[in-house]
């Protein structure tokens, strides 16, 4: 392939913060309420565990914080860290929740990924933890995604 | 027809991975909790039983593993292998559930068989199970489909 | 109105099937669960009681079987032959009900007619039949139709 | 402005039409059972009562008639009246709730003003009535809008 | 099918008016320009030749006039005529344009006839006329641009 | 029909300022370039010459400027201001392409009246005005974009 | 797999006709004009050429006839014989324009096989004839536009 | 950056508009019902509270009025005001609610804050009062925004 | 307004970069072809000339690269820039343009803003330079395509 | 993280695979006609040259074979090639169009590179080659259609 000079110049720094990073919790400012943080991140990227092949999802995150709310950068780094790893679909998706709810204790959370076509099925896993003390809203996952077809 | 040499040299794997297929069950990694896997499968086909004329439809599958989860090439395969048989839009949807729920013993699934329009009649056919014991999530079907027009 | 030769060559097959046509049952291969049959129906017309001009609709129809269901080109010339009929909106949807309900003693249905724009005016209704005894789903209606403008 | 001679040729039958207009009912054909009538009425047009510049709305009724039914002319003759008044979103979708009910006495309404955006602001107001004694379907608004953007 | 009272009291003044109407033709307020008139007619019907079965289509005009223009209503009319006509694809959306043709002698002319599927495919006809002697806009189809928002 | 006191303090303004105001034109900043200038219009309504009944479109105007640009407040005015006119399709699309020429004296101008159905039909008048000596761009009619995503 | 009773009573016409059929020509009934008929056939299947798995696609004709026109029965069931055949995509689509110039001897034609997504590729192959007198239209490749609303 | 005579000649009154600005409410013509009010605000901007670069949101305001509704324009420069302030996703939004329900004392509200993507990841945050002894409607979100891609 | 502690810990990088931001170059990879970069920013905004009060505009840029392309962090940051600035839709949308020529002296640029309605009115600029030696691809404007699916 | 023993029995032949792929050609079994072949690869990724951080794109190919096409399973493993490699936009498209053409000697070709937003920029780079004989088909770059219905 040819390239470049200028694209020989490369650069390593989201290497490193990638690999440093750490889940990071912050206070949340309005513990008094009930209310819903959503988040939509659409560039994750794992490997298959079974070949190694690439793997695509979109990564959903509903939740009710308690005490702490997550920092968003790094939770951006957190999925990047995500590619280079070999992991099933229910896995990952179950792992989001899992170091998420490690963080922050939520008072409810669900995490869905929304999977690319593999051998011609599509899959999408939802998974969703909640405090057994929590009575508050728990949305309805609207927007899955854009319909077949 | 005309057709090229090279489109005479054909392969017959397919056929032979379709024959030998059975469904396989793999173990659940995370039996603890209620989380969903939905499946979207667009290419199934099968025949018309008074015809012999192709149906086509898109399949879609929601469950809750339980201690079980379907394996996903043995799915594909499974699906593929309706391709020549002659049987109703009712008795391939509910035959669909009958086989996953003899594999798995699901908490709880649900099957859509979304059919092309045929004289003029667009048909989609829903079924589901659920253990009696079972008391978690049950998604409502958000996509059918896109609208008619 | 210039036309060919050919296009005088006509049949009238069509016409005597729909006229000769009556709603078929037959036995439902799946009695002991309660799964739904979702139907669209884009090609209804009949004529405006009022004016003789025509209207327009897609019919929906939802239902759980109990010992039936309904032959689904027998419900095709059904539909056709409302062509020539002069009935109202609600008139024309409840009947559809009504005949359905009638032949199939279903254990519950629902029928839709989606009408075109008339007097700027777009009109759906919707109407419902369920058997007393019938605790199974009752699938909202997800997709009335696309939004205007 | 230029203007053709065959454009001053101009009728006035709509101006009177509107202005004689009164909202008619006609009797309920099925009023043994509890179902829905959807409108939508996307050529509704006021004017702001602060300024006099003009408003543009979709109206959306759906209802459960009881005894009666609302004759559609008369519907869309009783829209049209609007075009020359002076009031605010809120007074015009709750004086069209208010006057159909009181015609027609339904078992359940609902109506909604969909405005176009003053301000950089969208605003839709809900309004419904329901008899105490009403317990049957009460259809959630599907298809509120098409999203900005 | 049961019917109610209220829906037998059918007028017929529609019948009289698509029985009696011709094609009109008004003089063009604008014979200096070049100018564009786009029609769609979603709610175009007729009947297959060879059985005698309803067709659906979308008809689409575009046309510059001359010296005259097309009068809507006995435009609309004229579709309504095809209702009970059987004739084919091809020849319905011909004569549309022989007729409007002969009536109208405008500088440009171009008709679809846009059908709905039977057999599995669907067939769009796209037929044109232009007057030797014009050299203006011949606007390629593509739907003008649906509303802002 | 009810209303509030408050909706009884009505302005006025609004009228003054559509009655009084005259299409206005500012200097153009950059005459040296052939860039066009899109503007969509959605609240366009008249009334129809024929009926009195109202019509509804969305104007759309794409122009090069040559020494004068027309200021936007005043061409917001002046579209309010068909709101009480008798005026057909053709008219008004043509009478604001003429209106603006005048004042503007563009390098090109086209106007696009994309009028709601009427009768079942759809009418788009597109219609266009060039300096002879004119030979910059002159922009195909599409929707430009939507926004990423 | 669990089956009805109902399900074993098959029919095998549909193997019959398809088996039975040729292509067949009809008479054009408009010769004298360059018209474009444009057909779109969602449901094409085939099978890959060097494993036997299923292929999917659209396959979209346009195309000026000469003397004849294609009968869409025989068209249909044409499509239908691929089921069982192992082809290419570049074979498959440039075999049905091989066909179909041969059987029509058209002015004009244009064959597009839109498959679905292999190995996370989607493939479409566009092949297209002239006779190389014909000056009429070529009309690109675009959906012509969805009906109004 | 070059830039013509005419845009140097700049008014500040908007500044002036927004500075002065209170939050103002009036009274609720309809006080005896339940009705929802809803808002869309696309044109909200602040600044990162860590960084200072500019983030952009729509703002869904719902709510049932009591005694007071909130005046339009009032809001409108309300929202301007956040322009320059540095506040987080969370901060804005319950803000927004803090504000509104402080100066309306409404029966129930919900306020959304859909924000653009910042570090691939799309936030939405949704938060909501209620007085206690309120039981009428708390209409879902329906429309949170598009689907990403 | 409330604001937790948290949120007043403001920090000022962003404002220091926009102030300290110079379009930057960098040599093109690739100067033997006439390639085309496009460029969408959606989240350009600036404030009305005549009022102050804000503007938002998506910017697209398509330029065809000479000896040099544009740095895009640099870009970012000149388009940050615009937020305090009173600038028309045309003068923002040229000066882009003027600004990006001084920089890269491409073969072919051209800049569209792309505005929110304003009024009432939704305006789009359009505007474009070449190098009169250049005979390469000038891409029409539109949006390139959704992803598959 | 927590993972399941499943989880961890991982594969690795994708990574092989990939590592050892050769862009392969295969005759073209079409010579004798200028047909079009159109891929698009929605699941590119590469390696931000500055950072490291990941860029995903689509990737869209036109070609005209002459004498080879391209092996579809080679062109997947070569795409997956650039999932560790670090390149601009500008690079990566053009690369790939460089090796395709070393590969194929097309008659024409065209290479996008449709990016994901980075610093709320969106990026698609445009980059073409042709064989100076070449006088065929090179179709504007513009989604074929999306299946009917
Ligand atoms: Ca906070
Ligand atoms: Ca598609
Ligand atoms: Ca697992
Ligand atoms: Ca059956
Ligand atoms: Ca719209
Ligand atoms: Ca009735
Ligand atoms: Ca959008
Ligand atoms: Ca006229
Ligand atoms: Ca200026
Ligand atoms: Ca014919
Ligand atoms: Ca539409
Ligand atoms: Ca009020
Ligand atoms: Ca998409
Ligand atoms: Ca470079
Ligand atoms: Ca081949
Ligand atoms: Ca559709």
């Amino acid at each position: 392939m040819s390239e470049s000079e200028q694209d020989r110049v490369i650069g390593r720094y989201g290497f490193d913060e990638i690999a440093a990073n750490h889940l990071e919790a912050w206070p949340n400012s309005y513990p008094e309420r009930d209310y819903v943080t959503h988040f939509e991140i659409p560039e994750f990227t794992c490997l298959c565990p079974r070949s190694g092949f690439p793997d695509f999802a979109t990564i959903i995150v509903d939740y009710v914080p308690d005490k702490q709310v997550v920092e968003l950068k790094s939770l951006k780094l957190y999925i990047n860290a995500y590619r280079n790893r070999q992991i099933s679909h229910e896995a990952s998706t179950n792992a989001i929740l899992d170091d998420l709810v490690a963080l922050l204790s939520p008072r409810w959370m669900r995490v869905v990924g929304d999977f690319t076509v593999r051998g011609n099925i599509k899959t999408v896993i939802t998974t969703e933890y909640a405090n057994p003390e929590y009575h508050g809203p728990r949305p309805e996952l609207k927007r899955f995604l854009p319909a077949i077809g």
